[in-house]
């Protein structure tokens, strides 16, 4: 597997794209993507779990359920999200699927759609049928850092990556893109990604194959536990590098080339969540279950008394212990054991049968005041475990949440 | 029902308290209580539902166990919380319920403890027997307010009420006191509250009606959504106006003054919350049953991004909607309506079939931007509805957190 650099959605081959200003954000930022293919691509889509679900969503769900071997591309809008917009948002996010057909040149159900921003506010599809119309007249193959700024709201840097696989029939190459940092938790987040890669895969296939990668990367992170209305991964396979993935060894390969560009995206929207100045890997192991370990693995990892230590550079221990405490999990005091580290190979123990040892606090202040930091939590109960990734609960935070209105 | 001015956990016939500085809390502030009634009571306790309990909570749940019957008060510590503390805790716990029950007179079995503050240090038990001892000295009547001091820790004021009510026997009191203001979430949190009451209660009816109250009270409040170690909620009944409550009008009436004690303190934690600046009322109704009410209130009470919104005054109902959708109650986006006011007699709608009605941005701004805020989102689909009480997410709380050992 070897990484692309500045790669994104349009490093595999036969992927192109553009995007545009059409004046939904504020300050003239770009806000319209597009993302298309010169062929029709098998496509997947994991979408948020929230009740309430933007236009897009429910768009998207029912293209792919219609059809999901002839798609096209992905049209992209930030700054309003078409949610809480009723039969009107609906109509306004099937006529954003027109526009982009019109620029492909295909059927309006070859396209999907997506969009972030504000709650509750009806899309202008004039100011979007021009920005449209301009991303469609500047696609290309070097736009793939442009298309993921244009999807940004609060984030502070576009997220995209790409690698390649040598495999026996050929290079296949995975590309994505990726925004988000507020209304960030595990049931998929105000978070977007589209993905796209040059392999032939079949529409089922692929699907599986996103599940497992989401859930090994984007279900395992949270910023603040909220779930956002619009979350969507979505991945196209045009099958333009003609290799196929006919048999288990290729088909393992690219899983994990897939798995590695997901994880990536994932953890640089941690990176970049609102207001983080740290990132933490909090690892949890002794569960009986993997669904008991991540159950109290996102507990501590949305605790907002964990989440402040981690600001202020607190070894507090005992808030990472009583948040476990409150997971829905029946645990064993005396058996909790718990380490940390700057990194995951470098920690030390901290907690041993359920109270602290004598160790030195320095050592610990020095790790938590750090910019990465490694928590590992043993419940002492069993085999099972995970990794979530999360960051810290910040002044800065507040200051865009009490002002930035999502 | 009459309410007391300045009333307390003394203000019951038969009861007195004490409070002391003993050197646990920086400062030289008050960190020792001491409850003591001069007849035997009955008891009953309301523990936290972590899995991580402080020795406390074990000790007590035990004390009540073995005979809630015949105890005789309350002994208290503040700064240090005796969780994950080990044996070693154990014995310092059941310590503090010797020495308090030397100062009383009785046994240490008719002793009730509570700790709060510092998780996995250990008590210093020299200490705590000067501070045992300086309160034991000075019991009065009149300490109640002191009493209220004594178990703060981020707490910014006491919080102690009592009222009367005169029933066909004679008038009974009942008085309480409370604690918290950061871990606090409705499975108990880092809170201590401590009733009395002078009327003549068998201990498992007094267990029934301390049940009924909290689920009324601390149940419905959450600041942070960390539930603590220590939660705990005790009530002493001594009988001492001589008023047994005989007969269904008359618990009737008990019930009726015990649930507004409850909620006036579970109500004056939330108004004190670490960093809070607003207090918001918010009520969930159209529900398909309580349970479903209750889940969407709290998930919404909890959401950082609404509990932002709220601090930066910003009407930005979306974040409610969105945090409503991920409660793990299946909604029908196309019901819900939502209303919002100063006052819960004087709120108008924002929200209707699941799309904004078109309202007057300035005047929900102003109310959001006032310091009591009234939330009520009807999920039209039943008749079930509850109210929970929660606070804004404010700068002051990252500050508070990112800086202070709990």
């Amino acid at each position: 597997m070897k990484r692309i650099s500045s790669g994104s959605v349009t490093s595999p081959k036969g992927f192109r794209s553009g995007a545009a200003t059409c004046g939904l954000k504020e300050k003239g930022a770009m806000d319209v993507a597009l993302i298309l293919s010169d062929y029709d691509c098998s496509g997947a889509g994991v979408f948020t779990r929230n009740e309430v679900v933007a236009a897009p969503v429910i768009v998207d769900r029912q293209t792919l359920a219609d059809d999901p071997t002839k798609l096209r591309g992905v049209v992209a809008n930030a700054g309003i999200a078409n949610a809480c917009t009723g039969p009107k948002g609906l109509e306004a996010c099937k006529r954003m699927q027109e526009l982009a057909a019109g620029c492909a040149g295909c059927a309006p159900d070859q396209m999907l759609v997506l969009s972030t921003g504000v709650i509750g506010v009806q899309l202008d599809l004039d100011k979007i049928a021009v920005g449209i119309e301009h991303a469609c007249r500047h696609l290309s193959e070097n736009n793939g850092k442009d298309t993921a700024r244009a999807i940004m709201t609060t984030d502070t840097r576009p997220k995209h990556t790409a690698v390649s696989v040598d495999l026996p029939g050929g290079k296949v190459t995975i590309g994505g893109i990726a925004k988000g940092s507020g209304m960030i938790h595990p049931n998929m987040a105000t978070m977007l990604a589209v993905l796209t890669t040059d392999a032939a895969v079949a529409a089922e296939e692929l699907d599986g194959m996103l599940r497992s990668a989401v859930d090994r990367s984007f279900h395992r992170i949270t910023i603040d536990g909220d779930t956002s209305t619009n979350d969507t991964v979505l991945i196209l396979a045009n099958g333009a590098s003609g290799v196929e993935l006919n048999d288990d060894a290729l088909k393992t390969a690219f899983q994990e080339a897939l798995d590695s560009i997901c994880i990536e995206l994932a953890q640089a929207i941690v990176r970049d969540g609102e207001g983080a100045s740290k990132f933490i890997a909090l690892q949890v192991c002794g569960a009986r279950t993997q669904d008991e370990a991540l159950s109290v693995a996102r507990t501590i990892a949305t605790s907002p008394l964990v989440k402040t230590a981690f600001a202020g550079g607190d070894p507090n221990w005992g808030r990472i212990v009583a948040a476990a405490g409150r997971a829905n999990v029946s645990l064993n005091a005396e058996s909790l054991a718990l380490w940390i580290g700057s990194n995951i190979n470098d920690d030390f123990q901290l907690v041993e049968d359920g109270i602290p040892l004598e160790y030195d606090e320095s050592l610990a202040e020095a790790i938590f005041k750090g910019s990465e930091i490694n928590i590992r939590l043993d419940l002492g109960l069993g085999q099972a475990g995970t990794t979530v990734w999360t960051c810290d609960l910040t002044h800065e935070y507040v200051s865009i949440n009490a002002d930035y209105r999502t």
